[in-house]
């Protein structure tokens, strides 16, 4: 790896959106999603899903002080995964054991908003959560709800199930985010105050563990990052190293040595330097890659940068729905085996695309190449948009690419594809990540080193970068024209991502073409202009991928588009797509030519050709279905 | 319904097989199928799963002998469905629930084969295994071994869960298959003790329970045939009639009124009269429609009828495979919905088959015409065959028509998938129920009444019927002749059935076509000729049915071919059939004009019309497949 290549994504105060098609969608976030959220989060939604998260912080509080005050404290087992109203004392710990994560991802979520848009009354409400917060703190700096409110003494027992490690690692990106935009550390104190401890706790001649659910690695790095001090850099490398190490640990943990668990749910079979693979639970697995690749940059690490490229590769070339979806299965939430991406089984959750975001981020920090930003463009436009209704107040978990509501009731293999939004969930993960993703967005737009500036992603708005002041008025998705007025400081090469949707496009300078971005030497004050051809496309998937054998999807610059129910009538199996559609793009939606077959009344008959009328097919964004209540939905159509 | 037309199967001994195809697989059921589960049946087959049954039996006798003598006899808890050597006490039963069911099947088998060849070595085997099983009865004649092991006090306390009736049911079964072969009344007396028990314990004004697992009802009425009692008839009803009302029996045992289970599983939601679709566990399901036909015919119930025809008209026409197969997921090893029928994820149990043959019997006995016939013929040549290894030696349980021998082993969704077939299985009960069918399978070819003799199965042999002696010469399955050479002792009718797989025949007589059969006045010595052209042929499935929309299967006669990668390659998906084949037919294969598509490297790419390369197709029988050890197999190819 080339250290002297490395860009650096810059701080959220450094990029501005103003884009036709985001800056409504950052406004529905910062307007409705977060304060719907702050009510969810406290059990305020009438007809929602309990959190729980909240009462259970202020249930430690209470724990916490009994504690200072020398009173006895009652204990509660510490033995499922998901604490509920009937299995659970009153008292004791409700809702998932990562309940506090989703408090810490609001909060991130609010960090950035607040920067983008100063609120002092979100900036209050976020200030009186994180005394909630604060106060449940113990004086050695543990802070986890479930271990504090039920048992204090199985603290770091069990590293496989359990998610102190991870809610540490929600708890430090949350504090980061609010400190930077209102410069209050007491959140960050208390994060570092508990990465101290987990320091102190994890390590070389410590506890030889790490987490059963990654996220504290990259957390770690970016409080490394924050505040300079090695210790997190070093228990970030040290949980990634010591990973999947044999003996391993989770089996000492168990105090079971056991050929039964490979651990690869866990990404923990082998050492992450070793692995070649994505496999496991998915979102696990990518805040895993992202760390391997934070660590692979700060310590210039081939090894681990190798094994983070061979990851990317066989998602990107083998694992990756067209939505930019991943996890292939439900059983673990897990990706599957290569080229196993079948349609209405996807799991595809939302968190996990924004997890991909974060690993394509950082692996584009490394070497500018396009496949990266062109992932995390297929992801957000697509499963991450789709995680979220028009009105910001229902949400998808799983985001598959084909669904029949029958199936959905009726077969239990499909009983976690729902067939409309969910107003929350008991496991409430992808609300706020999508919160927080959203809310920091503008800082996709672009990465810079000391000769370049990268634009990943093609987003309207105002950038200032060290070279330059750039303003970007961006009709990407309607004609894909880009224009960006540069007001220079210092001469750079301005960077301009090519997609891979885009087979021509025209600039308006002289260019040189390397690893999917086009370099324009800058040299004082400047207008460049892009525009990339965009239009309907039919898009074919491997015939390795058993499930789209003689399918095709149609897709508009980064946008997969669906047909639904609505639009198209029952049976989507039923339709198919001519294969000179006479395309026509109208508010969105794309019409083409198609055929509807006729249906067969007799289950088995002797062949006969089948007989098939002509429609005209309306495909919708595949972020948009679901809208209009339940119906059919499909990605794929034969053609 | 018209009670004068009903006709009935004559008695195993009217009928012998000498068949160029079936007379092979009889004697191999007979010489090695028979004697590999009498080991299996006491564990002496290494490396096969442990069946325990006749341990159990052999403890139980224990019981027995220590209740007689006074002495104090322990208990062990019941409260699983199945006891494995990890979680059970070693002198506590062992197995499956329903274990004591694998060794009656086993003697019912054992018991047909008798008729058809003495053979005193196996009259011995079973007569020293009705010894144990004798010596295991209770005083009042109940004979279940794991109440009678584990305790005695629960005996009819989970109806719904154990299954004791269940095990009475092919307890009476097996025994009167035996008495018939042999006069030996021993383990008819032991049946009938416990159907005594039974009918003095369920009905009117005493428990007004029903199995959970159906097969009791259809064994009582073959138990009140055999002996005349009406009881044994009157508890059938009985069962039939309660099963499914509102309070459920099932809620009270449970002594929990609860709107969580509403009982499809066992079909009892609602009561068997106004069922009109097959639901739930789909051997449950087919052994119940069995009985409720029986119930039917003997009482000449009209509304019980309805409800069979209904029930029949949904499997036929919306939840069938083409290879006969029912059941299409594997939670709760059940019906799915209308035209739910995956190729790769199916379950299609042989049993499932097994029974749909003993509805399908009792259908056509009821109502002479060809559907009944025509799909036991489906369910006969394709998924019931194919539960068995060419060599009689492995069984396979689930009966999928698509295979990717990597999913199956890397995807837990596909895990009860086995790529080849299993030496036993701790749930063993596929291997004995084949066994059983096949060696009656001479009862299948014809039924009779006053004027007709319905010829359903075209399986050359010998017949003794009322009207006449009828020697049957079969190419069946080679040219499709089949010839009858009749000796006549009173004028009838030879009713012949037109296959539905085939559109033209010859017939070498008058006759009237009615319902799917030909009727041909026979009033002397005779020889009617028939002829079914039988070709190669491309069979469609409905495009309601998702997965096969685009694709065709082959067929030859009743039989359904699939290609297997050992004769066409990996990448069976990659593989598409010419809609003029060239098709040829050559030592029980065919070979097809195919085209290979040409791989796609590239996951997503801007779709062009895909290449292909032509290619000959070899089509193997689908009851041949994974007979050459693991690899690709579909039985749906795209067209």
């Amino acid at each position: 790896m080339d250290c002297k290549s490395f860009s650096q994504h810059a701080d959220i105060n450094c990029s501005k959106i103003n884009d036709s098609f985001w800056s409504p969608i950052t406004e529905l976030v910062r307007t409705q999603v977060i304060r719907y959220q702050y009510l969810a989060l406290q059990d305020k939604i009438e007809g929602a899903e309990k959190s729980y998260c909240i009462e259970n912080f202020i249930k430690a509080g209470k724990v916490k002080k009994a504690l200072d005050e020398g009173k006895e404290v009652p204990t509660y087992p510490i033995d499922k995964w998901c604490y509920n109203d009937e299995n659970t004392d009153e008292n004791a710990f409700h809702g998932w054991v990562f309940q506090d994560s989703d408090v810490y991802k609001w909060i991130e979520a609010v960090g950035y908003s607040l920067r983008n848009h100063p609120d002092s009354v979100l900036e209050k409400q976020a200030m009186d959560f994180i005394d909630i917060i604060c106060d449940a703190q113990l004086e050695n700096g543990y802070l986890d709800t479930l271990y504090i409110i039920n048992d204090r003494d199985k603290i770091f027992t069990n590293l496989k199930d359990n998610h102190e490690l991870y809610c540490f690692g929600h708890l430090a990106e949350g504090a980061i985010s609010f400190y930077d935009a209102t410069n209050d550390g007491k959140l960050l104190n208390a994060a570092c105050k508990f990465a101290d401890l987990i320091c102190d706790t994890f390590g070389e001649n410590k506890i030889k563990g790490y987490p059963g659910h990654e996220i504290a690695e990259l957390a770690l790095v970016k409080l490394y990052r924050k505040t300079g001090k090695k210790e997190y850099l070093d228990t970030a490398d040290f949980f990634i190293n010591e990973r999947g190490k044999k003996p391993y640990y989770f089996d000492i943990e168990r105090n079971k040595i056991t050929a039964d668990d490979n651990y690869h749910y866990n990404q923990a079979h082998i050492q992450p330097k070793y692995q070649t693979e994505a496999v496991g639970h998915a979102v696990r697995g990518v805040y895993l890659y992202s760390a391997m690749a934070d660590i692979a940059k700060e310590n210039c690490d081939d090894e681990l940068y190798t094994a983070c490229g061979k990851i990317w590769d066989n998602i990107e070339n083998k694992k990756l729905y067209i939505t930019g979806g991943i996890g292939a299965t439900v059983d673990g939430e897990a990706f599957s085996f290569d080229y196993d991406l079948p349609n209405d089984l996807a799991y595809c959750e939302t968190c996990a695309s924004i997890g991909l975001m974060f690993f394509a981020r950082r692996m584009s920090e490394i070497k500018p190449d396009s496949h990266y930003a062109d992932v995390a463009e297929r992801a957000l436009y697509n499963t991450v948009l789709s995680g979220m209704a028009d009105n910001g107040k229902s949400f998808f978990y799983v985001n598959p690419l084909e669904v029949l509501p029958t199936a959905s009731h009726l077969d239990s293999r499909k009983r976690h594809v729902k067939t409309v939004r969910q107003k929350w969930f008991s496991c409430a993960c992808c609300p706020p990540n999508l919160a927080r993703l959203i809310s920091s967005l503008n800082t996709y737009i672009f990465s810079e080193n000391e000769e370049n500036v990268f634009i990943h992603q093609y987003i309207g708005g105002s950038l200032n970068t060290k070279c330059a002041d750039i303003n970007i008025s961006s009709d990407y998705l309607n004609d894909g024209s880009v224009d960006f007025n540069i007001e220079c400081k210092l001469p750079f090469k301005l960077a301009l991502r090519i997609p891979e949707w885009c087979d021509n496009f025209d600039v308006n300078k002289n260019y040189a073409l390397k690893d999917g971005y086009v370099y324009i030497d800058i040299s004082g004050n400047d207008n460049v202009e892009i525009k990339f051809e965009i239009l309907p496309r039919i898009v074919k998937c491997s015939n390795k991928v058993r499930e789209n054998i003689g399918k095709a999807a149609v897709m508009r610059g980064p946008i997969v588009y669906c047909l639904e129910e609505w639009d198209n009538g029952k049976n989507l199996h039923m339709l198919k797509l001519c294969e000179n559609p006479n395309f026509e793009y109208l508010n969105g939606c794309i019409y083409a030519d198609g055929l509807r077959e006729k249906e067969d009344d007799k289950l088995y008959s002797t062949y006969s050709k089948p007989e098939f009328s002509p429609c005209r097919l309306k495909f919708i964004p595949y972020y948009k279905w679901a809208n209009r209540g339940e119906n059919e939905m499909s990605v794929y159509i034969r053609i």
